[in-house]
């Protein structure tokens, strides 16, 4: 006879390599909990992903202690916890499930992403067999992430007698995942009458963001649960008898896409600032919207007392630009400056004509510009402690419409990955919540100031065209044929791409930042930098 | 009744990306050769490595309409030139043999490498099969690069008849290697009495160097040819009948290790500022041997009218210095000037000193100087048109020992994986072919000269346990206790450790520079960024 069995959703973040810290976790949660059962993400003791850290076999030690170490504290709830695990010559992805200080069983994950920003068969060798095990006279079976967007391995799963798949996840977000995570577990689970328990990390990594998001679909289907985005959580659900009724679930409401991204954003700006050990933050205010964008995510990130903004005007700074960083400054509270750099960019020209001599104005003087601010920044950033943050948009990223150790300087580049249309819904999401940023950095028309009456409509096409070529091309790989296709005039498609494969060097040099589209400038599209694809048109 | 049949090695630079142009250089040494065969090197069609480009379909089409071209051409030589190939779902890394327009066989790799800098599974299906074919009553057998590594494929094709192998290979050089597969090809020859005709690539593609030095290896595992290092060269050799003896062969004797690096440097700093479209390289001299190494590998990579120098003093920078870097501008007779960092340090400290009202002097200041001579060599690059090259070594990448945007500038890190040691080796040996290092930068204590009779010893190990340390931990994934039974103090060890696990946001926004040792900073060591492994000691 089966009777409810009480899971826990384990949504916490646990920091890469931080193996000694995230097993004290594990057990302290362990400890303080009355479920039958508690699930852990995806390489719950080493974090995800731990990269090249796998190949060391002092971590592997780190690793095995702690998994000793939980066996040791003989706890009352059964655990299902991530880790690799070494047997002979080949690793694996593996999950544990402890009962009573005995390993119960252990899962080896099949299916290992090796495509976007995933690496996973540079460390792991695959498994090949399902793991069960029985809980209050329900059968559970065990799976990780990859597993579940294939199928084989719930339906193997399923064929061993599980009613539910316990699923560790370390599934980076992108716009549109959540939606389709459940798509795929209630698909399966109709198609298989098997129940999900689906659990994600929930914090940011470098260049990735786990949203949490957590899942339960009931084995006729049902959302059960919808977990947090972007929040640690500890959710307990019971998992009734097989054809019980639940009674009508009413799972939180999905997010508008603009407050799950912001809030993501939010998380990943604090978890990168403060794991890394630094006490606040520091960023150039411009005027614009890109970094009162960035400002109002730090603030809220790291609160008004961490961040502090510097201005750094030049004769092509607007009053209006001074007046709005002013403004928003205030609105947020933050320590405030400004600091001209005017002196300097004399004393740096008064050095460089007799070296410029027979040469005209170019654009190495607006670089001069946004080199000076970023030394600046630097200095401050150096003196303070404090991190620099870089503000930067992925539409400018991509055709190099930003200046490298100008602009670029910084440890962390919060809104990189951020197309410059969705930056303005993102301002406009943040002021729907309070007011901070002025509504006309929101309405102006966008420009670096880098030259008297300068706008970026200058060179490149609007921002709503500009942004769905770079879609078309960096994220669905189109040719230049296929765009132009969509309605766009031939030439200036050409000249998108062009700028799109030649910044790739300047990208390299970039600072991380987090990954939002569905492919990011990162570990997710690895392009040579020497490279005459861009010859072939 | 089998006869000779002459084989020519086509040891020739392929751009990655450059489809239609590596097409073309096909075709000319095809209709040039009066050869019986033509072995091209791994990816012939798409340069190695093509990375993501692999993706797009644009891509493979351009590959497909090259292929097309060639058998087009029906030539009368038979050609085995590499290309990726898709078949329905999968995609291969592949090898045609072309014979009057014909193709006569078409092998699939069988080990492809997903470790260390490659990324093959990411994109490739591994073939299982062998593919043979007779000239001349030989019978020859394909094999692509990582197959030979590995025993099994070259025993296959062995089992089915094959006398000798034609191996395709992209194979990047690093200390050691070329030895490496020397060893390898003469123990699979003795084993399963089988010829080897290897052509491997010769050229520089981002963080990668193909040094050549092609072999061929009679079934009696004799060497009967070395290629040449760093070199393009068309190499013909009879492969006789079996049983024949070939007269005594001569081969290249191999060269010493500076020989062979420096030749690479060059070939890679020419290779990455051509390819690129920039018209020559500049860089900041400072009278140290780091600098004073990549001027001389700068000048031998483009020659003296394209390089150009400068030095930028303050205070603390040595009469020595300037000296001896205007010693060596003179000898290499390259463009060179002087331009004191002094009013721009002025003018910001003016400004910046209100902003650290109550706080002493740190590295701020340190890292400000090394600033201001980025800015400055950047202003110089954008406005020449020049790329500028950026000078650090490995040992100071690793422990951090350099300035972001400031002497990390640049656009090609040439000496980036040379560590310290080798700096000095490869300036001796620079010096050995004619002086133009003066002897004063080899013999001075190295200092970065940003404060009072600063050394680099003031803070560091000595350089030899340095990099002892270095190539322990970073190469060898030793543990701190595994060092420190090396005969190192442990609070030193400790500290370097420490050093290398934070600097990992540094590196990763450093210039490319081409990898020389077993591991490099790069696509080699894939560390995270947000890494707790460093709280774990």
């Amino acid at each position: 006879m089966s009777s409810a069995v009480t899971v826990t959703l384990v949504q916490q973040p646990f920091t890469v390599g931080a193996v000694s810290q995230n097993t004290e976790k594990v057990l302290s949660i362990a400890k303080a909990s009355s479920a039958d059962l508690l699930l852990f993400p995806e390489l719950t003791l080493t974090g995800y992903p731990p990269e090249d850290l796998l190949l060391r076999q002092d971590f592997q030690q780190l690793v095995e202690q702690g998994l000793q170490q939980i066996l040791d504290a003989r706890l009352a709830v059964t655990l299902v916890v991530g880790h690799p695990w070494r047997d002979g010559e080949a690793l694996y992805n593996a999950a544990s499930v402890i009962q009573n200080g005995q390993l119960l069983a252990r899962y080896y994950k099949q299916e290992l992403p090796n495509h976007g920003v995933f690496d996973e068969l540079r460390y792991f060798t695959p498994g090949d067999k399902a793991c069960t095990f029985q809980l209050k006279g329900q059968t559970f079976a065990v799976l990780i992430c990859e597993d579940i967007w294939h199928g084989g391995p719930a339906a193997l799963a399923k064929s061993e007698g599980a009613e539910w798949a316990l699923v560790l996840n370390a599934s980076p977000y992108c716009v549109g995942k959540p939606a389709q995570r459940e798509q795929i577990l209630t698909t399966l689970a109709k198609r298989l009458k098997l129940g999900f328990v689906y659990v994600n990390q929930v914090m940011g990594q470098d260049e990735l963001m786990f949203d949490g998001q957590s899942l339960v679909v009931s084995p006729s289907a049902e959302v059960l649960f919808r977990g947090a985005n972007a929040e640690a959580e500890l959710h307990t659900q019971e998992l009734l008898p097989r054809d019980t009724l639940y009674p009508q679930p009413q799972p939180r409401a999905a997010l508008s896409l603009e407050a799950e991204v912001y809030q993501l954003l939010v998380m990943a700006t604090r978890d990168y600032v403060v794991q890394n050990g630094f006490p606040g933050a520091v960023l150039g205010l411009s005027g614009g919207i890109d970094s009162a964008l960035t400002l109002a995510i730090a603030v809220d990130a790291l609160g008004a007392d961490k961040v502090q903004a510097l201005m750094l005007p030049f004769t092509y700074t607007s009053g209006m630009s001074v007046e709005d960083a002013e403004a928003q400054a205030k609105a947020m509270g933050i320590e405030f400056g400004s600091v001209s750099i005017e002196p300097m960019y004399n004393s740096f020209m008064q050095q460089l004509t007799p070296l410029f001599a027979g040469r005209g104005k170019d654009t190495t003087e607006e670089n001069l510009q946004a080199r000076l601010r970023g030394v600046l920044l630097m200095a401050l950033s150096n003196k303070t402690g404090r991190m620099l943050l870089t503000t930067g948009n992925k539409s400018e990223n991509a055709v190099g419409y930003c200046t490298l150790y100008g602009d670029m300087c910084g440890g962390f580049a919060v809104i990189k990955d951020v197309p410059k249309t969705l930056v303005y819904r993102l301002a406009a999401y943040r002021n729907s919540l309070s007011p901070v940023i002025p509504q006309r950095v929101i309405d102006r028309p966008p420009s670096a100031e880098l030259a008297p009456d300068q706008t970026d409509q200058d060179n490149l096409p609007p921002y709503d065209d500009l942004d769905a070529m770079i879609d078309a091309y960096v994220e669905q790989d189109k040719s230049l044929p296929e765009i132009v296709a969509l309605g766009y005039d031939e030439a200036t498609v050409r000249r998108v791409l062009h700028l799109i494969d030649i910044n790739e060097y300047k990208r390299r040099q970039s600072a991380v930042g987090p990954k939002v589209t569905r492919r990011n400038f990162g570990k997710d599209r690895r392009y040579p930098i020497t490279s005459w694809m861009r010859k072939q048109r």
